[in-house]
């Protein structure tokens, strides 16, 4: 029995899809290149008898706050459980704590990872070929992979200095209602941007609500940097913290303030829907019946290790983060400096100055694609992210992102100096080419 | 912002997807009465304690088999990881320990239950609206609901006493082709299906598969309950293991082995996939690319405990559910005696005689739905499933499932003198109504 791909859904097929797998395959093919790819958390700080505790920990909140006995513990941490997880409440907790959002805890689905929740909302949202997606350019490939399986179409929206061109969203959604579209929703990250590091400013925030409201368009708002500012500004609140309307669906992550190997997230979908029968649900209920058929429900071994790490620090991952938010903002601030003194003032390389997060995408002076990254991986040791992948549209793209994440500064001066090297020798070799010609 | 029902995806308003849902919240709703319907394992022999030591002993293989350093270990078990898994190597030897099969490792991949791996299967596979999946009737509702979240049309094919009516098989792909479809697999458990029970026997397994290489038809073999056999007979091979044309697409579950709450399965898929540039893949790798965009990859704590579960027991599953297969054979046993005592010879009662797994077949002479089950709750304070949701077309169906896997005898003895009562209260009353009318 032998298939053909073009007889497997279409999403195989695509380019979205293959990133992913593009991007491990070429860090593994080069284990001594220096990566400045990794989106990953730092992990010095990983303990392995910590597991220990985080389950004690959590065992020990269903004996002493929930009142279980030793069967209910058993069946609650081995059995098949609630579709919508067991953390919810430590889940609203941390959103009260940290976020002050006052969230219902039956408005939590608690994910395999935020991938997860992503999927489940697209596949809710897209019940018609007229239904479209816009999201946010340039948009994190994980969004697009999962709206290829589900053949929904994704349309970028503008991106400013400030995260959104309002104007441009105003006139996408439009410009697919003209054409007998569907605009179900916009994706978008509104802190310290994977891949941009971009964050949108306060009033922008409040000008995003108003517009979906206007648009009566829900907004996909995805937060899995906001913990990570790196100077000593206070954090914004998120868009959902502003949301009076119920206009946003949040889509949370334990994979950059927990671990990513729990593969916890969740999603708060507070918007009511009507039923047939004129009775009202939460979205929640709705995404949980598709859960159902998905993954049944998230490992709650797996919960209870976030629980523990919850319950630990008061519910608050500000305060659980605390060494790792320091490494993240000596790090990038450590690379920005470290870009100024390779690429000085009247250099053709200019690159963003995020405020917090993993990520700075470099402008270079040529395109960036994968053949680029193989050749900057094996002649220069050095691998980042070409900024291509970010986009859906095949135009070749002029950057590339390097992220802070997962290094030493030490691993970044290397690293920085290998990109200099890389860039010069590229600029050179193009200059060659054209004088030659 | 509020939502309609309408405005969501199709399988919403679908009974399929609320079957689950409706089935837990009469559990939940009747908690004092005996339930005969839950197909969970049995959960006497869980043990807290245990998930230290699995973990420990799985870092230990990490550390003195994979030779893994104290950091490499912390990135497996903590950080994002390898799609297919991290416990593929174990699989396979559990599968040629238990099963006698020789699998690639690299055609495995680890899931989030059995379900992301039917999930997963039925994406790659549903590539265009004429494609569609035959299922051997009954059917475990958890792959109609997973097909309904992919619109892919779900056909049944009979079922007989030895488990599926080939003919029947036959005759549905000729229909389907003949209306220009494409059937793109049949699902089946060949070992005590869910919720039939039906083993099929060896015979029918090499005419299974002769017939699926004739008409050039993929196999799916879902196998959660293989390994409990109530009896000494020795098990039969999978189709999997008597597979030599890569036909069979082998799915396999832990819930009913080693823990639900682990919620980790996996998938063989060693078929060849052909791509555009002519180049061969496993259909595994293609699986994994839609798994990187749905749950990016199976928490590696949740697949650590699976792991060290295996490594004790020499990755025999075999081996590590004795005392639960001694438990599921003498509670089957217990509950076909109590049928016979309950309804002699010449009641209107039948019943299924399986030769393993958790569930017997018992058909009455009157509809079973669920306003019955509500009423069987709350007046006679047993629960059981209505076979109807095994079907998928609607039509009235006269028998129920029960379940022997998470009770006692003594429950099964209260459970069964409740259904005594129920069935005997059913037919005096509709005898009633019919001598009224």
């Amino acid at each position: 029995m032998e298939l053909h791909v073009d007889d497997l859904h279409a999403a195989l097929g695509d380019p979205a899809l293959n990133s992913m797998n593009f991007l491990n395959e070429v860090a593994q093919h080069y284990p001594d290149a220096v990566s400045l790819a990794a989106g990953r958390p730092y992990e010095e700080f990983f303990e392995f008898s910590a597991l220990h505790r985080y389950l004690d920990t959590f065992r020990r909140h269903l004996v002493d706050d929930l009142g279980q006995s030793p069967g209910q513990v058993h069946r609650t941490l081995f059995q098949y459980g609630r579709t919508k997880g067991i953390v919810h409440h430590l889940v609203a907790r941390n959103l009260a704590v940290d976020e002050g959002m006052t969230v219902d805890p039956e408005a939590i689905v608690v994910t395999v990872g935020c991938q997860e929740a992503m999927f489940l909302v697209l596949r809710a949202l897209r019940a018609d070929p007229r239904d479209v997606l816009l999201a946010v350019a340039p948009t994190y490939v994980g969004l697009t992979g999962a709206a290829r399986l589900l053949d929904l179409a994704v349309r970028p929206v503008a991106t400013t200095e400030s995260g959104v061109d309002l104007a441009d969203l105003r006139g996408q959604i439009h410009r697919a209602r003209s054409e007998g579209l569907r605009p179900r929703a916009c994706y978008l990250m509104p802190d310290f941007a994977n891949p941009s590091g971009v964050s949108i400013p306060m009033s922008d925030r409040r000008a995003l609500l108003d517009l979906a409201q206007e648009e009566n368009l829900l907004l996909i708002e995805d937060n899995p940097y906001g913990l990570f500012p790196a100077g000593d500004d206070r954090r914004l609140p998120t868009l959902k913290a502003l949301d009076t309307n119920r206009q946003v669906i949040y889509l949370g992550s334990f994979a950059k303030t927990v671990l990513p190997g729990a593969r916890v997230g969740y999603v708060v979908a507070d918007q009511r829907v009507v039923g047939a029968d004129g009775a009202t649900s939460l979205l929640a209920d709705q995404l949980a019946k598709v859960k159902s058929m998905v993954t049944v429900n998230t490992s709650p071994l797996a919960q209870a290790v976030v629980g523990g790490v919850l319950l630990e620090h008061g519910c608050s991952l500000v305060a659980a983060t605390a060494r790792e938010r320091v490494v993240y903002a000596r790090n990038l601030r450590h690379l920005t400096d470290g870009l100024v003194r390779r690429f000085p003032a009247g250099s053709s390389v200019r690159w963003t100055a995020p405020t917090g997060g993993f990520f700075v995408v470099v402008t270079v002076p040529f395109p960036v694609d994968d053949a680029l990254l193989h050749r900057s991986a094996r002649e220069y040791g050095v691998l980042w992210t070409p900024m291509a992948h970010f986009y859906d549209d095949g135009i070749p793209v002029h950057a590339l992102r390097l992220s802070v994440s997962a290094v030493t500064p030490e691993d970044i001066d290397r690293g920085l100096d290998r990109i200099a090297e890389f860039v010069a020798g590229e600029v050179a070799g193009r200059g060659a080419v054209a004088s030659a010609y």
